[in-house]
């Protein structure tokens, strides 16, 4: 392999979402759909998306730095914040499962921070053991927000909360 | 946005991996070394990487059912499981970060499960406000494992428990 390779990658899926509705859903291609078996004994997800939009947010596409809306006067490296403005976009959001399909090939989450229409590249489980960090330290600008998953759910169900983020 | 899309992606670098030195180094190519700006602030992150070469454990790339080597007449989903037979063979691994040097792009890591000339495709900070779930349940095969990073580094400083996966 030299670093020049390129990777040609394909959509497994697209993200469905309807805030109005409280729907945020996967749908999984009727030819990935076996790729789901097993799935139902997992509570949380880690699903990879391609941010091929960008939210009004994030800086301009290829800044390698960038501004942080929710850290006024604070530039980041974006691969040292969850910025989509990334050399490959590759997003990731780890998520509550309330159903899973394989029939039907749809995943129904808690939540995504994608918007409706976004590919869906890969799909894996939460697993403790690999994923679930103790003792993390992170950087200033995320002082005074949530430290799991599970109250960040619960910080922003209320809109002063969205405020802050945007 | 359709499901035909085909996405085209670049390595931002390659792993650099040296087990009998305890070496496990991200090597960024040096267009992208600054998104590195600020990392210092965090102990953690999460590797995006092209799993193009398949270790002995893993079944035929494109299986989208697997048998599990660390639990033997298992049968499941790769979007089950943490195996590399995927449609797009993109694997995510959490790691505390050693040392970052922004200037030579050298991110030295406690240790990452890649090969030595892996393709780097994108590379996140650890936050625990999204990725760190308490209360997710597993499947039946990851019982007696341990329950966070940190204790399965510990755990697979064991050989005896390297033993048991694989």
């Amino acid at each position: 392999m030299t670093d020049e390779t390129r990777i040609e990658i394909t959509p497994v899926g697209h993200v469905e979402v309807d805030e109005s509705q409280g729907l945020f859903r996967l749908n999984i291609l009727q030819e990935y759909r076996p790729a789901l078996k097993g799935l139902g004994s997992c509570t949380h997800a880690i699903v990879l998306w391609w941010a091929d939009r960008l939210d009004s947010t994030v800086d301009r596409r290829g800044d390698l730095v960038v501004e942080l809306p929710y850290a006024p006067g604070v530039r980041s490296g974006v691969f040292a914040n969850r910025s989509e403005a990334l050399p490959n976009p590759i997003a990731i959001t780890t998520s509550y499962l309330i159903d899973v399909d394989e029939q039907s090939g749809t995943v129904d989450l808690a939540w995504i921070d994608a918007f409706d229409g976004t590919p869906i590249l890969d799909f894996k489980p939460y697993l403790p053991m690999s994923d679930r960090v103790m003792d993390a330290e992170y950087p200033e600008w995320l002082e005074g927000f949530p430290e799991t998953m599970g109250d960040t759910a619960i910080f922003f169900a209320d809109p002063e909360n969205i405020a802050k983020f945007s």
